[in-house]
């Protein structure tokens, strides 16, 4: 493509764009495709010869797009959210046609001090300690997986990374019996097994209850098991349930292991000041996630990892191959280090149009309505007599449920599963489950971008005439 | 931002994009900044109040243009490229404004299926085992340490992922001395330990000696080490060299060792059906990375893995928490068990607009060309009296240095590296080095979009010119 036709194609684009974004309710949230159906569209092999842009944008229009599931779709109330904003994809826009691969200072140094930057302007918003430093991974699962491997390292003197695990090194890893599949993954990948993480049961809030806590690593040393780290979650995934954090943190410190906070999806909330008392406690923990991805209107992949000790963090991932050394290295953060990839995109350049187009201010007011929204759809739930929410509402999560009396908990769960389906088989509205006790219930996330209360309004509709339906059709 | 706003800007961009990859040339190929220059342009707080779009533009191009190292300039020959090219840049454009997570096949189907396409698409195009099946990590790194922890369980019955290392394992993972320092990581991280990863010499062309290899392992063997996995470079870092594939395979699979090819950058090659016998006997291999972020003329990030058996691979990293149960998980790929995150970009959209945009054919060319620029160069070189290319040409990557007779290594390696770090001042061009035998070497890979006949002319001159200028400082 010439740079020519590249012009008139991006402001073709540009138009594209912009037209999905005033139009993206219009799309069903998910598609309605069947396994194999995309697949079979394409044809076997690559195509030999050039194709125009028209042909490809046709077939993006006529195969793609029917097939997406519309993430950006106010009423996409799945999961967490990762939603973006327009700052954020022009920032793509730039990042893309810059292509700078920011592993180290020297082959970015924009990009690397404005990661330090925008990593210090969120900390000292989010009330941070501000002598924890910051920097930016994809995902919170490697950015976690990377901190439980600095703990087993910082435990044993840097001794896995040099010889291996011995047999001698009996870890146990610790966190409440709600958390994120990623900690399970973790385990796994960092040698130390499933069998060695210890789920602490929590309370009638789903927050981790330390005395638990306390217990269950006495027990372990006493059977010679040595505690490594205490991951905590400010909002777990199933239900925003807020563990004590002050309260882990006081443990870990007298018992000298890695406490890991968990804040992915609800650390956002912490640039609300009445949310930071949440983290009191916290300068005495070790590591520090959450996801911009996910609830501030920064396009995914983008989280920020906040550390107490980058230096022994670094310790554990540096590597210096004759290859990447440069001049600069002895004064500079070169981030490859802070992680477990070595080639990073520019990640800092969107949080920083973010910021900046938002304002704190700005972000607060967004992140403030979609609380605001949640109160709302909370008091509507509450007011329905066969509904129930199941978990307090700590941010914008709604988990909740048909419930009946004389019915047995499997049949409850088949009927909320029944009606979470039919709802998200509309296309108006997507939701998605958890379980808690056992109980089938949705999750009710309100945290797009553009969501009103007009969206939640028409959800709110939707599954109430869909429960009246699927309770006839059970 | 309002979306008239947002399409208005939309339109600047696409013009500052298409002006920047017309003019990217004129930029310095790196920045002339100190350490910390940028970081202290920035205000110490995030803004509390919005900044206008103006604002935060003329910022970007007055504070961080000037300091980023431009990867996409054609004379940018240092490491190994991370070239990009218009139609994937917009793809990224879309990618970003659809802001789709990959997670699972329903979250967005479209995407999971596009992905196994193209990855069936290069699998076939690049002469793999049509058995085979792709997917898409962010990088090399990550990609392998996924294969190295799946090596891992296989070895174990999946033993390690629940249990922990007990230390009746005693792996040992092989490669040659050329490895890359992210192999050093993957086994730091999986818990096999550095001193367990056993480097093989290499032949005269810095190829892994099969018979070594062999040794090798028999005395661990001897010694009670269980051989967990061999990673064979198809284009080292340091000089792009080739290991025997064939040989390895055939050790391998009768030794039962996990057989890892690392084709991150020169497995582009192999679009060329002339290359394809580099890779005869891979069919009896594990598994196989190669990065189209590199050499393809697609963005980074985008690492693609060929597994011969994804369901072990998948079992390795599978987890189903509720919250991530779907109705079609018995049908589909969900692909966040493919690897190491759970979240995930729409990659595969930029690697099919790559592919159709140029057709293979053009990607061929594309390479063709490059390899060609570097058969020229290396004529240049090799007719200079006072050079030396220390390591066979086997792609598109010339090691270089300055030699004269009655010089020791150690000035030898200073007076090269100063001619380095002048030609890389000068800001028209940049390089990279390594290290051959103790020796320092440029490194010139000649691989960016745009780079032709002409830029590596003026290269040529101003390294020939800048090495005067260095000789006569020494």
């Amino acid at each position: 493509m010439t740079k020519e036709e590249f012009r008139k194609r991006a402001h073709e684009l540009a138009d594209w764009m912009a037209d999905y974004l005033e139009n993206k309710e219009s799309y069903p949230v998910t598609p309605r495709v069947k396994p194999g159906e995309i697949y079979s569209k394409f044809p076997d092999l690559a195509p030999e010869l050039p194709e125009s842009f028209d042909t490809i944008m046709q077939d993006f229009q006529r195969d793609i797009l029917p097939g997406m599931t519309h993430w950006q779709h106010p009423s996409f109330f799945g999961y967490f959210p990762a939603n973006n904003s327009e700052p954020s994809i022009l920032a793509e826009m730039l990042m893309a046609t810059l292509g700078a691969q920011c592993m180290s200072w020297l082959t970015s140094p924009a990009a690397t001090e404005l990661e330090e930057k925008v990593c210090d302007w969120l900390r000292d918003a989010k009330g941070i300690d501000p002598s924890w430093k910051g920097s930016i991974h994809d995902t919170a699962s490697t950015a976690t997986l990377s901190a439980l491997i600095a703990a087993r390292e910082r435990a044993t003197g840097y001794e896995i990374n040099h010889r291996g695990f011995t047999g001698k090194e009996k870890f146990r890893v610790y966190a409440s019996s709600q958390v994120h599949s990623s900690i399970d993954k973790a385990v796994k990948i960092a040698g130390i097994g499933l069998e060695n993480l210890v789920k602490i049961p929590v309370d009638e809030h789903f927050a981790l209850v330390p005395d638990e806590l306390e217990k269950a690593i006495q027990a372990d040393r006493e059977q010679g098991y040595l505690p490594l780290m205490v991951i905590s979650a400010l909002g777990t995934t199933s239900s925003t349930a807020v563990d004590p954090i002050a309260d882990i943190t006081r443990i870990c410190d007298r018992e000298n292991i890695w406490h890991h906070i968990d804040a992915a999806f609800a650390g956002t909330a912490l640039l609300l000041p009445e949310y930071q008392h949440l983290i009191e406690g916290h300068e005495g923990a070790d590591s520090y996630v959450f996801n911009p991805h996910k609830w501030m209107m920064t396009n995914f992949d983008c989280t920020i990892m906040y550390l107490k000790d980058p230096r022994g963090f670094v310790h554990t991932f540096s590597s210096n191959p004759e290859y990447l050394k440069t001049r600069q290295d002895e004064e500079v953060n070169n981030y490859r280090d802070w992680g477990i990839p070595l080639g990073r995109r520019f990640r800092a350049l969107k949080l920083w149009f973010v910021i900046r187009s938002y304002g704190l201010e700005g972000i607060r007011l967004k992140i403030q309505g979609h609380l605001d929204l949640a109160r709302k759809a909370e008091k509507w739930i509450r007011n329905e007599e066969n509904l129930e929410i199941l978990a307090p509402v700590n941010f914008n999560t709604l988990c909740f449920r048909y419930v009946s009396e004389n019915t047995s908990q499997e049949e409850l769960n088949s009927l909320n599963e029944a009606w979470m389906n039919a709802v998200n088989q509309s296309g108006k509205a997507f939701f998605t489950h958890t379980k808690l006790n056992g109980n089938f219930v949705i999750r009710w996330v309100i945290g797009q971008t553009d969501v009103e209360e007009k969206h939640i309004q028409e959800a709110w509709v939707l599954l109430v005439d869909t429960l009246k339906a699927t309770r006839k059709g059970f």
